[in-house]
């Protein structure tokens, strides 16, 4: 394994093998596999639980690792071929991007979408452009549109659960103050199509995702044996739902423009998910959220605190996940 | 040991044995000890000491550590039960602390006082709400009325004196710009009490200490042999003094008024330790502070660079008391 | 070794060891021969490289490090002698730098020029008085006249370079939006002129470079056969050069002067390093700079990108010069 930028690139064995491995790590410790090995973490994007559980993951295989958050403590970096630097940002990503790099013996990226573009972001311009200037193992931190970290996160997650397979897992849109990106909603919808689930994404009007997310999504159900659905009929997406995972993210309909998204947003204030959501989903249902989130605004007390929460095993899960990816790339 | 929050929560044997296997460590390296380990440090609020010494001390035991300071590099954290998250903070404590909480071994937590409500903070409301959510050894790195590693590393200091066992110790109050918390005016009148010291606080009207800090230092003094007083009179004060230790703080009288606080603290400049306070102390009083400190302010520069002086051994001690702190806590 | 802050502390055949000892370790890592040992890196700057590089290196010598970056999570140092501390300093360096120094084994410090008065710069009042606090092995991370770390990776980059010893280096000026310090100008010269090349300076009026340390440079060039020159004249200064090693700096005629500089290097965007620059230069001449670089401003894409350019080595050698460094200062 050379990078591990997006779910997609490996099959469901693949990933059920990573999952494997992280479980394994979780109960086994290999506190010196990795030992002399430095771990670098660039962070365009401020981070709580990504940071946290990778340099604590570096730490327990025996590892180092060192951060970089440029514009706090480093200058910005430029990322336009071409651009005349006479601005603020002191350094071209191409030569820090290789710089960092050659410092270290795998480097994890995180840089959020510009939320301008769609299609730029779709693209996740920002993330390969840094990514093609680097020749060690990458993992993405969470890019424009990918967080593959959460996405084998929560694929453990899932598999935690007891009884048969789950089926109906809806992805829901939630409140929040203002636009997000499209990263999670996105890796989630495909991680739950690759597992072979029926995967519906409940969201208002103006908050459809992009059509290659949903394409992409229905290749790996059709590969899988699930399927992919889109509607904004709450009672019809939750009926009979396993799991619910709650998302925030930004208007689609006029991507990029905050004064549509905030016309659009602001009769949304009930879309916060509480237990009256719940009525006629599986009495067993469970609730996933990748964090942060806000309470009451996104998801009420009476959920996070109830017992359909999986929010913090997930975010758990961010660590053996994360400890089976390191293993992968830098295990010789 | 399953916490270090208080060191009200130890015997004065138990508090012995820590400031014990600190001298051991100092002395006598233990490089692998906490192998495989790590340390979360959490600093809601800004650190020099703290930081560098938790981090070293891991290191020179064998272990790791990672460090999360919210607002800076991560969102704000919201601690208010029932907020709704519409505002500034991204992430609630209820998520936040276990999660941080579940990628390492051991928590150290910093979050000074919120100086707004005198009974909120002498209640550690803002520590305590955090602590309660974290199931892992737990370290208070200074919260709105504690700071035991401070305590720990001043009792091996106050060890270390030559000759028999110092008896008058004064706690003075001395000239800041603003409002400082009561942390370690409270730790600091309680460690002495509990060493069997004569403690006296000396401050100026409008700073004395509530009642609620005197009285456990006073029951900490019963049984340990001390005694506890409180007086505006420097020249009684310092009459045949051991110790001096010079900290600064807020006006209690009217607690979270910065514009009564200011009023108080104007004429109070002289309050700045001097030589010549020490006319009528012990020909051998040492001085005590515990950093930062603000020269010429606080401290003049005669003092700090005297003969009487202990305050960088006291900050060197932080490094081996909370070596002894993590290894408690942390060794199997 | 006890402190590395100057290359002109070492013999030119104490350096040739040190760069051997670099390439050594960047080809046989000694994964465990610094274990146990702790590194203190104080950055009063901001840093990329030299904050990752540092922190890469130790780990892979089995060591640990922590950061320090006062203003960011700490409080601002105030390094004046007998200030009287109401402002915005909290600590002075009188306090903060020995008890940095009593957490780790060796202490590294970044504390650029503070660009008003030349005769203090020269004489690197701020960082001598930073190093002066230090009794443990300590290592100048780039002060207002120095940055001992780049000239030894540059050694070792000039090195490598095949065929006979090179022998025309031009330290040559090129456009910055703004002034920056003479530090690597300084060393670099410095550094060449030891090498025993024949450098010549290029740079417009206004820019010369301090006689202290051109006079520094005339005398490690006569110690090793080599020469020290000065010129404005562009094309005869690139008449055959092995070796260009751009470098922005301030103007010195009115040094700490913000609009006389910028009244200076208005007429002076020409001078972006392009490839018509080497119309007469020797046909295998590369070009070196420190990073970081801005593009189109101090030189142009289509050198950076071209077969001249040594910058993505010089930052790489970085690590294996500064892991010698350590290893000469820590390993036992």
């Amino acid at each position: 394994m050379k990078r591990f930028v997006d779910l997609a690139d490996f099959t469901r064995g693949e990933v059920q093998d990573l999952v494997a491995l992280a479980q394994r790590l979780e109960h086994h410790p290999e506190p010196r596999s990795l030992a002399g090995k430095v771990l670098g973490l660039l962070f365009m994007n401020p981070s709580l639980r990504t940071l946290a559980s990778f340099q604590s993951g570096m730490a327990r295989l025996g590892g180092s690792s060192f951060v970089i958050t440029p514009g706090q403590g480093t200058w910005q970096l430029e990322a336009r071929d071409g651009a005349v630097m006479t601005g603020a940002a002191a350094e071209h990503i191409r030569e820090g991007l290789p710089v960092l790099a050659s410092y270290c013996d795998a480097l994890g990226i995180r840089a959020f979408a510009a939320g301008e573009d769609l299609a730029a972001d779709l693209a996740d311009e920002r993330f390969n452009a840094m990514a093609a200037l680097v020749d060690r193992p990458l993992i993405n931190m969470e890019s424009a549109i990918n967080h593959p970290c959460q996405a084998l996160a929560d694929w453990k997650t899932l598999d935690e659960l007891p009884g048969p397979a789950r089926r109906k897992f809806v992805l829901a849109w939630v409140s929040h103050p203002k636009s997000l990106p499209l990263a999670v909603p996105a890796a989630t919808v495909h991680m739950a199509a690759l597992r072979g689930m029926d995967v519906v994404v409940l969201r208002p009007e103006g908050f459809a995702l992009p059509t290659t997310v949903m394409e992409r999504a229905r290749q790996a159900a059709a590969a899988s044996g699930g399927s992919v659905a889109e509607t904004a009929n709450r009672a019809a997406a939750l009926e009979g739902a396993q799991v619910v995972y709650a998302k925030e993210w930004g208007c689609t309909s006029h991507y990029g423009d905050e004064a549509a998204d905030r016309e659009l947003r602001r009769p949304l204030k009930n879309w916060c998910l509480r237990n009256d959501w719940f009525a006629r989903a599986a009495d067993d249902c469970r609730v996933m959220h990748c964090l942060p989130v806000r309470r009451n605004s996104a998801i009420a007390d009476e959920v996070l605190d109830g017992p359909r929460s999986l929010v913090l095993r997930q975010a758990f899960n961010r660590l053996p996940a994360q400890m089976a990816v390191l293993h992968r790339l830098l295990r010789p």
